[in-house]
């Protein structure tokens, strides 16, 4: 394709983005198609002749947006925000367009230098001290797993270069809570300490991890010759938004040596706020955090930020250092290859500079303050309604709640939960997510999609009542 | 920002793509920026107010373009090319202009299934058997350390549901040729084996691993107690672009139950040409590739494809299923989040979508064999011309070259040729990748960047003697 090609043709995409930014409020929010169909829609080989960027457009309209669930939508309430900002689209855009690679700060050294300058600028943003330095990665799953790698190598003196974790005398154990994300379990026996070695530590009222039990847990775990290696902390978690108390746990992590990671995937966004900040206290003495600014924050994703104290020593665990990818300046400057997994690295800070300087900082606080305003009126309609149940305190701006009809338990109550939640989804008016808390399912209320006003909340308390009323 | 602002705006940012790749011949190929440079040219700490779009694509003229180097320039030569056709652009900016994700098949259906559809149109380009399945992620990096991972699984019975990597009475060992890429070492020091049950086996004449060397490493670890576990095979290798005998790997790995895992991140995109698919002889036995059509193919960084024999095996080794991810159809359809590390998903299947009906399978080919004819051009000027020596077969688009003036030797001949490189480098004509090969320094010439055409090459023959003729 031409760049003259691209010009005509990118306008029309460009159009077609507004024009599907402007009507998504008037679309089914669950897309309703069946599995295979969409598969089914589409030829099984590929083309051997070009064919007109026309025909792509068309099947856009025709298969492909029927077959989505719009994320952008006003009435999108489920897992977590992850709102694509106009600004960070365009952001985004321009990266693509330029096309050009970090594997080492030469090969685009504004790449580099531009994200040192925004991660720098969103550190500020959140309220860290300058001790941290930060980078960007794809997902919060890929930074918890670079975490406990560092983790583990920090415990076992380096065993990468010598026997690896199959040399170890005693196992390295880790701790997390019976609340963390999938993906927190997941790097642990990814990164291969084995879920033998894996604690699940109980949580408190609040759903938060009780450092008591994580001090009994690490004590127990010295006591029988094994080694304690870290603990992943969670400030907010996806349930329910918990905040695990930081303070409490650094005084175990500290006591032992272990590292700290903490998971803010979602609430990171809310320090921002300085009014939030209180529920993260403790941060500062923390190893390693990650947060994503694709989240409710508006940075297209992919944009997970990883902030760490000690970039001497992830560098230790990630160099690699081919003579292929050598330069005179290399003693100078950062390459980024080795703050990570890939070496391969998209211009992504332009999506984040674009929505940080178009929005400014006060845009985005302005912004969560209103979802969280719109939080807080739902929440109080719930605790006014008879027969509706708030399973968890509302720390953010995520809502856990429940229909509970007199004499309704047990399986029944399940039943009826996911029966209502079924029906508000496939009703197409709002997308909720089921959720399991303490062995019952619930259903999670996420506010805070770009479009979200007062208005669309409440329609969706309308949807929830309407269809926990009807019989199924 | 607004959908109108996004519409004029997204206008103005085409154009400047527009702009920027009819005009980026005239720029010079590497950047010339000091280390520094660009931090120090923008503001230190984030904007509370907003500032305009315009001031933006401002400082993007003024500030990021001079800090570039710039891969889809006609004289980039550097590194493989990684060329974003902008066909497959306009696929990214529907992607990121929908802001939908998949975390599960449900949270959008139709990426997962066009995922589906554009990965076996990919298959079957490449000319694999419908054993195969594939799944879309960032880079080989992340697509090998997966690999080892499930090697790692197999061979250990699924360690991570007992005491992991920890708990093995006898080391589990990998096998990789001195020749492969960094990230293959990187990989399997992440996924925990350690340095010490890493085999660098020797290559033979044509620096591609020696199969017999194989197998009485395999044997000589079993017989001291050690496991076999994996090896990495390289269709392509970095410095040569060597192909790795897999027929010969393959009696080995067969023998032993050894996972085989093939690194063709740059070739694989070769065997969109039924001429090429000899290089990989023996493909059909692996157990797992990667290869990224984000490099000569043409899709717009990132978007690397990983294949599989085994997708039950991958399945239980990444799955993760708490219950605000599942669904009622979680049985009959692919969640992606299974398939690799990240949770969260792009729509990354559109910009290949985009790219192979744009372009046409047979267009996609006409371009490959254009580049392989440009090479056989420069690889005749070169054993043609006095003084200057191939160092190794040109197997595809990759020439590894050397000025040799008469008398100079050892660090001398080194001097010479980082001195040459280098100026050729700063000289902004072209942009070459030095490297080292039997522990001398050489040049790297990788064509196939999509505006690179014969004239382009003879341009930088030229620049290339010029600059080895001039004194340092």
């Amino acid at each position: 394709m031409t760049p003259e090609e691209f010009r005509r043709l990118g306008h029309r995409v460009v159009d077609w983005v507004a024009d599907y930014r402007e009507r998504v409020a008037g679309l089914p929010v669950m897309s309703r198609v069946a599995p295979g169909e969409i598969r089914a829609a589409l030829p099984s080989s590929p083309p051997a002749a070009p064919e007109g960027f026309e025909a792509i457009l068309g099947d856009l309209d025709r298969v492909i947006v029927p077959g989505l669930s719009h994320w952008q939508h006003p009435r999108f309430f489920g897992y977590f925000p992850s709102n694509g900002e106009l600004s960070s689209v365009l952001g985004d855009y321009l990266s693509t367009g330029l096309g050009v690679l970090g594997l080492s700060w030469q090969s685009s050294p504004a790449l580099t230098e531009v994200e040192e300058v925004v991660t720098d600028w969103m550190r500020q943003m959140v309220g860290l001290s300058p001790a941290w330095s930060g980078v960007i990665s794809d997902t919060a799953s890929s930074c918890t797993l670079v975490a406990l790698i560092c983790a583990r190598e920090r415990a076992s003196a380096f065993s990468l270069a010598g026997a690896g974790l199959q040399g170890q005398a005693a196992p390295l154990v880790v701790y997390v809570s019976a609340q963390s994300h999938s993906s927190v379990e997941k790097a642990a026996l990814l990164a291969g300490f084995g879920r033998e070695n894996l604690r699940l530590i109980q949580t408190d009222g609040a759903r938060a991890m009780d450092a008591a039990a994580l001090a009994r847990a690490v004590a127990a775990d010295l006591a029988a010759g094994r080694r304690p290696c870290a603990v992943v902390a969670t400030s907010g978690t996806t349930a329910t938004t918990a905040f695990d108390p930081l303070e409490a746990i650094a005084a175990v992590t500290d006591g032992h040596g272990l590292w700290l990671h903490v998971d803010a995937a979602m609430a990171g966004s809310a320090m921002i706020l300085p009014e939030c900040r209180h529920l993260w206290a403790g941060i500062e003495r923390a190893d390693s955090l990650v947060f994503n600014p694709h989240k409710w924050l508006g940075a297209a994703f992919d944009c997970s930020l990883y902030y760490l104290r000690d970039p001497e020593h992830l560098v230790r665990v990630m160099s690699t250092n081919p003579s292929y990818l050598q330069s005179a300046v290399d003693d100078r400057v950062r390459n980024l290859r080795d703050w990570g997994v890939p070496l391969g690295r998209r211009f992504r800070a332009l999506k984040l500079w674009c929505l940080i300087r178009e929005q400014g900082v006060e845009g985005l606080q302005r912004r969560l303050r209103r979802d969280l305003d719109n939080a807080r009126w739902l929440e109080e309609q719930v605790r006014r309604e008879p027969g509706w149940s708030l399973l968890a305190p509302v720390a953010l701006q995520t809502l856990c709640l429940r229909h509970e009809p007199p004499g309704l338990a047990g399986e029944a109550l399940d039943r009826h939960t996911l029966d209502w939640a079924g029906r508000v989804n496939a009703s197409g008016e709002a997308y909720v997510t089921p959720a399991v808390l303490d062995g019952r399912w619930m259903v999670r209320v996420s506010i805070g999609a770009l479009l979200t006003e007062r208005g669309h909340v409440a329609a969706l308390w309308e949807t929830l009542r309407r269809e926990a009323a009807s019989q199924a």
